[in-house]
């Protein structure tokens, strides 16, 4: 089964085994693999691991295109052997041990690795480790379940090992859409006009003679697990979607702009709430990652074309993906996350996004990446692509955490991502604001009266007006007290006064 | 003289006084100016003032280019008749009623404001006040020295008022490059490939029927005035040069993408500095605001093309120019801020783009808006339009201001408008700091070093090295002290300890 998948001769006379593939890599090594959520390495990484727990010592680089699985990110973590990592990853054992200091970690926006590698600002593309569904009759990569960075991963690296994954079939060779722009200053225009355009090839280019191995991967990889949306998503997607029909009905917003939709459930209740919906009925989604609800949407014919660069799915929906996956391959692209996440394209498509964060402020800065000021939770991931460049960015958050012990809407955010410049529009499930034609003063009120948790409203408002009295300002701020919240939950745990 | 320039007969018969033309303007009306450093109108509004002098009570909302100088901005400011003004400004009258909550202002990107506009987002045009040079044989719009967002104004406002300049002559017919994208969901590339690129009209497109008067103007406008290079500023420049040069040679940059610089004296400074380098022969300036240094790079030969929306000439400057304009036009393009600030086309050139900080912190992430946190300086300007899609992106500011009183490198910044991920290298005199393979631990390291004045270093190395030991994360901080430079500026008038 797994060699019929190799369709070019000559890569037959590489397959190894793991622990020979992985003698590749070495101390130092910057590993530059697949993986988006989806899609990554299982059998290499295993032997790395192993060979840690042998008592080896090294630190490898690990350069990826998002998140991974535990099987990945979390296996090596805990082995002892990444040095660097970079960039967006979710994993709990790494990240704890990048709150360390343990790993380094470097935050970058996802659109924009890509180019960075192939210019040769991370250092040499040592190794580059990518999982395949298939290889072409010409020798090239069909990937599997996301594309990510992989194709300039694999377009720069000194050496290649392929796996061949034993878990996701090659018949769904044709969902992707492989296109690698050339470089400044001789950039053309990327020719994705409509969010179902495919300008590229359903294969990754690979020189043959950079594979030092091709292994067969018998491991099946971590699947999503997305929540039943409870009635803090479902509110706040029905607050968007009421919104967006709203405006829609005023005529400032053109029907049928594509969307995005960030990582996680929120996202996913958003998506699902269009199904059940009469008045969105063809659908553009021009986003990063296409979660279950995907599915729901194109079997009930809402879904013109779900693009992005991987797939988050649970298992349910994977082995439904794949039993009529020619159907849905009609419908579902799948990009490099240059492509996907590109500015170019989500400005000129208009694109609509929403994305989550972990803490807005009274004037609609966001925290998406780091609790109470300090801890990475999982990086900025496309959220800083989507929220820049698109036609309308909502920001979305329920308006409490831990059980109502964390407020989502403080004084001041801890870490900003986004600033209320790029941020169109708060949502929680308390209500939403509009922040585009609002001074900083006035989305302040608006947000403490419509966003904020009632529980938490009188001192915001209390800090706001004495900011506003005492500071004066644009954008009134008590500095010594702008942390109250946080430094009162550092405290006690809880921000309430 | 004035009448020659109206080669549209039709509208020789809407001349007028600048009264009449201004009884138009209402209280309550949305008033969209032309006007982005340059080219603003001066008669109507100085008959706006004699009004609100004459006791008459009313309020106009104002959406201009960007900044106007005092005979706008700070007339109407001083007239209390400015309810709402968006998008940048620079006038300190307007500045101070801003920050006493006395005028609402809105900081929105240079770059989405138009398409705003035509989407109506931003309210009814009621009526559009520009400047013209010349109107065409067709009756079309020559504009002065910027474009900003006055095509999109012309082209929705119920309303317009022409303001015919007799400071600028006509001769500069052939600088501006009109075009305005399609809205999404129908946009195409917009097909600039090269910074030199004409895509649209010399003109912009006017339907006369709308016009409602063509006032003559006898006033001259503000012009800028630039310090000669002091040794911050150079020494600025040359690390910006020397560290781009070593790049190039490293061949992790190629040679020949286009420049930005933002507004003020370092960014002239830098461009001052390519005069006399050898190594940078070739030039092109992808840019907002094309400063003095322009004409010089252009008279040496150097400048292949200078691309922006307006200029900021000093007085000597602006005479020089005219004199040789049919020259300087060979070498110069004015387009509509929407296209000189696009991020598709700032991404696809690969622009390398420089911006002034009010204050950065040991992170990377930058202030370029607000003191102390509340207080509004200017305002985002194109800093986030570029700073967010170019290939490299420069931070600069002197490290210390209010001759040392004041630390631009802080523990945390007080405000944030650029985030660490879109911040790629920070300069001040002191030294250059390239965050691109950088952890937050190690650029806080390198940042201290490298770029804080010697007298915070010690205060910087302190806070630092508590933020790992006492909270640890990624990015370490203590934010009961976060802004403990701050509040001792604001207790002391000094941000030493």
């Amino acid at each position: 089964m797994f060699r019929d998948r190799i369709r070019y001769a000559p890569l037959l006379d590489k397959i190894t085994e793991a622990h020979e593939a992985a003698s590749h890599i070495k101390d130092g090594t910057n590993l530059f693999i697949s993986g988006f959520a989806a899609g990554y390495p299982k059998e290499v990484p295993k032997e790395l691991a192993r060979r840690a727990a042998n008592g080896e010592e090294f630190k490898i680089n690990i350069f990826a295109g998002a998140s991974t699985g535990e099987e990945l990110d979390g296996l090596l973590a805990k082995a002892g052997i990444v040095g660097m990592r970079r960039p967006y990853m979710g994993d709990r054992a790494m990240r704890k041990m990048i709150n360390e200091g343990k790993i380094r970690f470097k935050d970058d926006h996802l659109s924009q690795l890509s180019q960075m590698v192939r210019a040769g600002d991370c250092g040499t593309v040592d190794m580059a480790l990518v999982e395949a569904a298939a290889i072409t009759e010409d020798g090239n990569i069909i990937p599997t379940l996301s594309v990510g960075n992989t194709p300039s991963y694999v377009q720069k690296a000194d050496k290649i090992i392929i796996e061949m994954s034993g878990e996701d079939p090659p018949t769904m060779e044709g969902i992707h859409d492989i296109y690698v722009p050339e470089d400044p200053p001789y950039r053309m225009p990327i020719p994705i006009y409509r969010t179902s355009d495919r300008v590229g090839k359903p294969f990754i280019d690979l020189d043959p003679n950079r594979v030092v191995g091709v292994v067969f991967s018998k491991s099946s990889e971590s699947y999503h697990h997305f929540s039943e949306p409870g009635e803090v998503p479902k509110s706040i997607a029905h607050r968007i979607l009421d919104f967006v029909r709203h405006e829609i009905k005023k005529g400032r917003l053109p029907k049928g702009l594509p969307w995005q939709g960030g990582v996680g459930d929120v996202a996913n209740a958003v998506l699902s709430q269009f199904a059940d919906d009469d008045f969105f009925d063809e659908m553009d989604l021009y986003s990063e990652v296409l979660p279950d609800s995907v599915l729901d949407l194109i079997d009930r014919g809402k879904m013109r074309c779900a693009s992005g660069s991987a797939v988050t799915f649970s298992k349910q929906a994977r082995e439904r993906f794949f039993e009529r996956i020619d159907n849905y391959k009609r419908h579902m692209i799948l990009r490099p996350v240059e492509i996907s996440n590109n500015p170019e394209i989500i400005r000129r498509l208009g694109v609509m996004a929403i994305n989550t964060a972990l803490e807005v402020d009274i004037y609609g800065q966001v925290n998406s990446t780091h609790t109470l000021g300090s801890h990475l939770m999982n990086g900025i991931g496309g959220s800083g692509d989507f929220e820049r460049n698109s036609a309308l960015s909502f920001m979305v958050t329920p308006s409490t955490a831990k059980n109502g012990l964390i407020s989502a809407v403080v004084p001041m955010v801890s870490h900003v991502d986004h600033s209320e410049h790029s941020v169109d529009i708060i949502v929680t499930e308390n209500g939403l604001v509009d922040t585009r034609n609002l001074t900083p003063r006035q989305a302040a009120e608006a947000i403490i009266k419509n966003c904020a948790h009632p529980d938490y409203q009188d001192a915001l408002w209390d800090y706001f007006h004495r900011a506003v009295t005492e500071r004066g300002g644009h954008e009134p701020h008590i500095l010594e007290e702008a942390f109250s919240f946080h430094t009162r939950f550092l405290e006690k745990g809880d921000m309430h006064l």
